[in-house]
């Protein structure tokens, strides 16, 4: 099967080569020339990994569009609505989304399959796939074992695009059809992720990072069902899964903007030192307004909200959070 | 308030000076003359911490029973019930079970709140309560954040329980009625911790770990579900909180267990250098009689059996996971 991958950053390359070993052709489209020649020296643009011949680049958009109907989404979610916009221009088919970045558009807080929706005419649009759940790319280009998840309203496409992925050697694709909780699961966890690195930054360990991911499980299924999503699905792989993996992780931007906080920087020297979007900061404002919008318990996320925007030292932070009222461990 | 502590390991001794801490007495009862020695001297027997003044031991079981109608019981599973035989011959007055080990009873596969029913007589046992969750004593000594549950069928003593324990420093204390689920969430995990140890075993990495720990969730479900407890309380905190903690760490007998497997050890080899039970094997064993007895579908835990009892290798045993027919995500 032919596939266009759009975007060759650290994920979409990688999946560039899960592809091409499980016999498929790909042709990733890239604006950065560097990445592109990298690419076609098969050398990985990010990782230290030597890639298959048959990944191939091209800066031709024209190119990659017409390779195939099949485009894997990979761009970061604030790039993503003009990307969609110059695909809809230039597509003639009716084509299939996959789309593998996690976020929510800021201010909108709309999904990606909700920006697709509207930015690509309605004959163009066969069908959208999120394809997520808990994948450091450093390791899946290393083939290392990694389940993901196919989230789609269409249960025969979600099938499609499982088999197109899965191989018996380190990757497995589950079907899901709860894409609204796929979704929402995925860019939640961000917010969650900078909680956790706040905690080691205080010099907190292991029992607070757990209790961090398992209170924060129960922010992101009160965010999931205010959003139409099933609950289970933040318990699955999209939700739990791929928040462990992140929390967890040195390697997570969001984890480490946390852990700046965690030891007494303020957001300023943070992205001082850091130029790009941390989303999980840029998730928790959207969930405080919808906290305050829809009246909804996001007990973690807004005293992170105030620790960030409203210079609440983090220790009275964490004290406000253990005086609240004891209760059940309730949903 | 007075509570006693049946067993002065590194737990007990630990929830001595959460007790101590919150404004309660204590006297810890062991049968290791030098752990009781050392706490008196206040020193913690397995950290190297400086105990408040009023943390304080005996080898006296009668002084520990007379000592107050509140009983923590801090002891393996194995000596559970030899312990409790002991117990009911010298309680007189109606008193509270506040248990804190982790385990299923090998062959009969009953819960700690069984054995106590079946060994305390009636108008003795005031009540029972499980309190559990994802808790490093390492980290709890030194009143680093914890989050526990409270879990027992009487809501009142679960609620005091709570407020026993809870202080706004460092503790925070959930109640559940969900007394089964509690129970068997905080045994099975660490049949998974042992396969998540396997995986690093293997040079697998943290998708790896995120999988079985998301995955290994669904198995904990099912079990709770077979044996009468909720589904969500697997979700919280007894359930993947724990498993968090155990099924990452380096500290965790079952992991570094499951971590010899995946090198290549034999169970023989891994009992020559660690004589000490390894739970999540013992519960491997029993969750395997209990998957073909009740047909409940473990895999994970029915390939870790067969790795470990019937000499698969472990790089087979990953590849029949991975082979599995391709499914939804479901619980």
């Amino acid at each position: 099967m032919h596939i266009s991958i759009i975007g060759g950053g650290a994920w979409g390359t990688t999946l560039g080569q899960v592809l091409v070993d499980n016999g498929h052709q790909v042709l990733i489209y890239d604006v950065k020339q560097e990445n592109i020649d990298k690419i076609n020296q098969k050398k990985h643009p990010f990782f230290d990994t030597i890639l298959p011949d048959e990944v191939v680049a091209t800066n031709s958009f024209d190119e990659a569009i017409n390779f195939s109907t099949y485009y894997i989404l990979s761009v970061p979610t604030k790039a993503i609505r003009s990307v969609l916009k110059q695909m809809n221009e230039k597509i003639s088919k009716p084509s299939v989304f996959i789309n593998v970045s996690k976020g929510i558009e800021p201010h909108s807080l709309k999904r990606v399959s909700e920006i697709v929706e509207e930015e690509i005419d309605h004959e163009k649009l066969a069908g959208f796939v999120a394809l997520t759940g808990p994948s450091h790319a450093e390791e899946v280009i290393l083939r290392h074992l990694t389940l993901l998840v196919a989230a789609s309203t269409n249960n025969e496409l979600a099938i499609d695009i499982q088999h197109v992925f899965s191989n018996e050697q380190y990757l497995r694709v589950y079907t899901s059809n709860d894409l609204i909780g796929s979704e929402v699961g995925g860019a939640v966890k961000n917010a969650i992720a900078v909680i956790s690195g706040t905690c080691t930054g205080l010099g907190l360990g292991e029992n607070a990072r757990a209790a961090v991911i398992t209170r924060g499980i129960v922010e992101i299924v009160r965010v999931v069902e205010l959003m139409g999503g099933n609950k289970e699905t933040a318990f699955g792989l999209t939700g739990i899964g791929d928040l462990i993996v992140t929390a967890s992780s040195e390697h997570s931007r969001n984890f480490q903007a946390g852990k700046k906080l965690g030891l007494g920087q303020s957001l300023d020297q943070i992205y001082a030192e850091q130029k790009q979007t941390i989303e999980g900061i840029r998730t928790i404002e959207a969930m405080h307004d919808l906290s305050i919008k829809y009246h909804v318990d996001l007990p973690m996320i807004n005293i992170a909200f105030d620790i960030i925007f409203n210079g609440l030292p983090v220790k009275e932070g964490l004290q406000k959070l253990l005086s609240r009222d004891l209760k059940s461990e309730d949903f």
